[in-house]
């Protein structure tokens, strides 16, 4: 019915391998897979079993990326699909694995099928950046934007990130060699939970991502003046939190009147922080994600306009920082039409969202098209041991991967 | 000019003898003088040294008051005046002991002037409550509320209260004795430095206490769900933070449209608290004072049904809960009135203001009418080293006092 080709236990087998990669874990609740330890070499194992199974030529390059190569006609076009095997510490069994298990079993099931393309699925090894405080190195030496410096970088046993790379297999001297030209790639493709509510929300099994947010991060310090809260006066209080509310609600408004703008103030810090005395400071974070840079910047001027205005109105100073910017990734059109064209043929509606998240994409933006396929996740849960996709949406994402490349004409 | 009684070096006399018994104090910024403790007994010996030159009668009673006492006539009434010798950890100089030195001097200054009633000035020991979980020993013993429980409460040495005032020389088995009748009192005068900034934003050196607020606090606690905060659309987050800042906004708004009556949320803890996920959790205080206990007790009711709404509207489930309840103490309008004249008498506004603050008279209410003078403090600052008063504004409230005794028929 979905896909002519695709078994009609693709769902339950898919979770199965899941279920059993999500065993290459250290102790503790949910996954914890870091790169470049054992349990990512348990994983890989796993990993080039399926590929094997699916006639993939398997190898792992030089950044420790675990890539499985079905060749295509020999002057032919490559497709490249991927994402990461890593978790975060007590991470869910989903995220990351779900877009390498995925394609691997569906190239399983076309191991028949004649494709005018090469296909390429890529097992990167660090996309969470847990270990090392950096991540993302295997799309980055593809695209060539991968910084050598951050090799030194070490874990929290001192070990540098090229000596982990090295003694897993890796080779940080051959990294530079591994960036690819975009010329004869078709794209690249990943496939990975939705991470939130949206389409659970929306009642849909799979959608398609319109683009990456962009991210920037502010630092907030609000100071007033704490004072006895009985002998003080409402009219004559220089009090920070209730400046902290009105930037919390501020940003609030301005990202609800805003489309595909999303804000909050995640973290918060209050002194003295006594009952009975009114707050001296305040010191939050503002974090803005938008699909588009333009409106997160125009964001950015308003919610800094509105901190100095309510400082301002409450006798407050304060101090206001930017610590962190990435801008935002636009999945490709013409690749987001053809997983749209798909999904409608199959009956289904194909709802475009945003990705609030970072992905593997966004570093593979840098070399080529990309694109997304977001898949329903319970309640929206992720990075949490809770992280759950049934294995009707499995099949759904698994039709669509399938007919995607049956009927890609080059 | 002020009271023709007054030497003209009163204010400065008074201030250096706060100086003075300042140095009665732990090592460290600003006054740490706890009660039973040696620097209580070198402040007392001063306080002793004061009293003798005034021609006072000087005992420590049963609960380690030590009184002052000026006979009147045999038969006449007799009023007391005093406040607290202890300060908090790195307190003022002036919070307390200014209520005892102001009316020793005083009382010198009238020393050969003939008053038709007694009086007795007390120095009571522990008013803030710093080293045992307890205060206000000294009023209660005299107002017979003291609850004997109390002497079985122990410092952070896991010395009790009782062992502690019978070491420093009063006795716990009779401080059931110590009650007083009310019959025979013209009641009780305390004189403290504001603790608050009405005074100061008015211009005024000194103001008379219309009453001493009602405290109550709640704990509030709010639970949303903690996301990603990129991945999950403004309109589908649970946002405990959002919903403690309407709080926050909430309570300020209602304070600020009624008299009498402030608050605060002075303590608020959120969770996760990091810059990318949504507060699942935010836990605060609030408290409310109101001189008048029905204002206070509907303001209570209000935000109760305000943290209901914002819960309900925001997809919050919450936990209120009352932590802390004490009623608000009338000032006697009869004694205001005597201080109010004796104010306008010197030619000065005689202005009405709360106390947020709790004292001495709270306890002494129990026992007799009373009666409170404020002086203006600097920048409202209290409970804190730069705690500040100038000698002209204790020349005035020498002057009142002054004109007060000797104004008063009987």
């Amino acid at each position: 019915m979905l896909s002519d080709r695709l078994p009609s236990n693709f769902g339950t087998t898919l979770l199965g391998r899941l279920d059993e990669i999500a065993g290459c874990s250290e102790q503790g609740s949910g996954v914890t897979r870091l790169p470049f330890t054992p349990q990512h070499r348990s994983a890989n194992r796993h990993i080039e079993h399926w590929m094997t199974r699916a006639g993939l030529q398997v190898r792992l390059d030089a950044a420790g990326t675990l890539v499985g190569r079905r060749p295509g006609p020999d002057d032919g076009p490559t497709l490249l699909i991927g994402s990461h095997q890593d978790s975060i510490r007590h991470g869910g069994r989903y995220d990351g694995i779900l877009g390498i298990a995925l394609p691997v079993l569906v190239l399983e099931t076309l191991s028949d099928a004649s494709l005018p393309f090469s296909v390429e699925v890529l097992a990167f090894a660090d996309e969470e950046g847990v270990r090392f405080p950096t991540a993302l190195m295997g799309p980055r030496a593809l695209a060539g934007t991968f910084d050598s410096a951050c090799l030194n970088y070490t874990d929290y046993d001192g070990l540098s990130l090229g000596d982990a790379l090295r003694a897993f297999g890796g080779n940080p001297d051959e990294i530079a060699q591994l960036r690819r030209e975009a010329a004869g790639l078709l794209g690249y493709l990943e496939v990975h939970i939705e991470q939130g509510p949206v389409l659970e929300a929306n009642g849909l099994p799979v959608g398609v991502v319109s683009g990456i947010c962009g991210i920037e991060r502010w630092r907030v310090v609000l100071t007033g003046e704490s004072a006895h809260a009985g002998t003080t006066p409402m009219h004559l209080r220089r009090d920070a939190l209730t400046g902290a509310a009105e930037v919390s609600l501020g940003l609030e408004a301005l990202c609800r009147e805003t489309e595909n703008l999303v804000g909050v103030v995640g973290s918060l810090a209050i002194s003295p922080n006594v009952v009975n005395a009114i707050p001296a400071t305040a010191e939050l974070t503002i974090e803005l994600r938008a699909l588009n840079d333009g409106d997160r910047n125009a964001a950015a001027v308003r919610m800094e306009e509105k901190v100095k205005r309510i400082a301002q109105a409450r006798g407050l100073s304060h101090e206001i920082q930017k610590t962190y910017a990435q801008k935002a990734v636009a999945c490709d059109s013409r690749l987001g039409n053809r997983l749209s064209d798909t999904i409608a043929n199959l009956g289904l509606e194909p709802m475009a969202l945003m990705s609030g998240a970072t992905h593997d994409a966004s570093a593979m933006y840098d070399l080529c098209p990309v694109a997304m396929l977001f898949v329903r996740c319970k309640r929206g849960i992720s990075h949490h041991h809770g992280e759950a996709i049934s294995a009707g949406d499995a099949q759904v994402a698994g039709a669509v991967v399938c007919r995607l490349l049956e009927n890609w004409e080059v």
